[in-house]
């Protein structure tokens, strides 16, 4: 049984201040909380009866057997799935130089958590392991980004950090900072290394003034035909993934 | 002002079943209005003073000036902005062989509407006319997808149909029809056509069975490193821009 403490624990946490407060986050599925399992101390787990005889080896602090109302309750789902958990994470603080050696991200003030999310799942796709992000982004701790990222959080850091302080550290170290913008060079056309961060923009304003002015490398995704009538942008999640995958394919040339 | 009668008729554009009665569709915000203005027969306008100061020659069968709490009662968006326009839209039909000619899509059930809206957006970018979408596909004109094509809408055709009949008919006719799969070619080392079908799959289940039968050309988009254990997959919205941009990449060669 789920009792009423449990409950209004597991709903605090679908704010900041008290996912903030607490060190913890809400995972649901058997999928997500599946991959997260091991990556992440599990605090409290929540889950069917059918899920727990399944998973007797699931370890928790504490777990509870609950019927698929006692679920709806809790889940920040439109459709919950047998199981729910909470997490702790830490905090770990990361020398931004890692993106002396290994491809990096940052994120300006991504604002929507699908978004977020998405990116954060694609990193991993293209095994890129450290996502710098701006204060005002969306905190990958919230239930929408963790349902987004599909697991990839056990394997992507994410860190929240001053992105000018931090842009203006790798250009001083002679570190490419690759941004993009509707005046950049042809991606296609582009020298792309294999270090460095790849900076990406809020969803309607694009990479602030501030950090702009530290990008050392603009970047232009080119539509098709050239000079034809058409979107004014893409969506920020897609225009990474494209960025992304062609750093990587050039990679392999 | 706004009537109670123009109120709920808005409102009750949320649903699929009136919008398809009705043949009408909300879009909100000037960027989204002002792009689909010329596209669509505008029914109903409704904006702010300053809005309807700025836009005199704006083309709507009826233009009803509201105070911000109207717009605010009527919007389906969380900050609603300026202005709010009824569309008419018109299911035309399209004969499917068009794929012989130029690159098209295909969407095999996918739900979500950010994801669909990030699709046709995208579409747009490079130069993709026609999507054809399965009939258990979120609908186009659903707000939420509405306002997540920015615009795209104007110049992106979308068409609801049997995929597995449309498939069997482009592949009778030696036309492609590409698939992403878990088990496809690298597609980086495979040839990509001018033209054809790329059919992208439902975010939990990917390209239905039947569909599958029809696909002749199978594509995977590699992970990096290779081998190396990663996210099962990626959102079906990001997979579609990075095959797209290879798509386009390759014709430049």
């Amino acid at each position: 049984m789920l009792s009423k403490a449990k409950l209004k624990y597991i709903r605090s946490l679908e704010m900041k201040k008290n996912r903030k407060a607490e060190q913890a986050f809400v995972a649901e599925g058997p999928k997500v909380v599946g991959d997260l399992q091991g990556h992440f101390t599990c605090r409290l787990l929540i889950a069917t009866a059918e899920w727990m005889n399944e998973n007797p080896a699931f370890v928790a602090d504490e777990k509870c057997m609950v019927t698929t109302e006692e679920l709806t309750r809790a889940s920040f789902l439109q459709h919950p799935q047998e199981v729910l958990a909470v997490f702790s994470y830490k905090e770990e603080g990361c020398n931004p130089l890692v993106a002396a050696d290994e491809l990096c991200i940052a994120l300006d003030d991504v604002q929507d958590p699908g978004n977020l999310g998405t990116i954060i799942r694609l990193a991993d796709w293209f095994g890129i392991r450290h996502i710098f992000c701006s204060q005002a982004t969306a905190d990958c701790y919230n239930p929408k980004v963790v349902q987004a990222t599909m697991g990839a959080l056990a394997r992507v850091k994410i860190h929240y950090t001053d992105l000018v302080g931090l842009t203006a550290l790798l250009a001083g170290n002679g570190i490419p900072v690759y941004g993009t913008f509707l005046d950049g060079e042809d991606i296609y056309d582009k020298q792309l290394s294999a270090n460095g961060l790849i900076v990406m923009g809020n969803e309607g304003n694009g990479i602030s003034q501030a950090v702009s002015k530290q990008v050392s490398q603009r970047l232009y995704i080119p539509n098709y035909p050239k000079g034809v009538e058409t979107s004014e942008s893409l969506n920020v999640a897609t225009a990474t993934a494209i960025i992304c995958a062609e750093f990587r394919r050039k990679m392999r040339e």
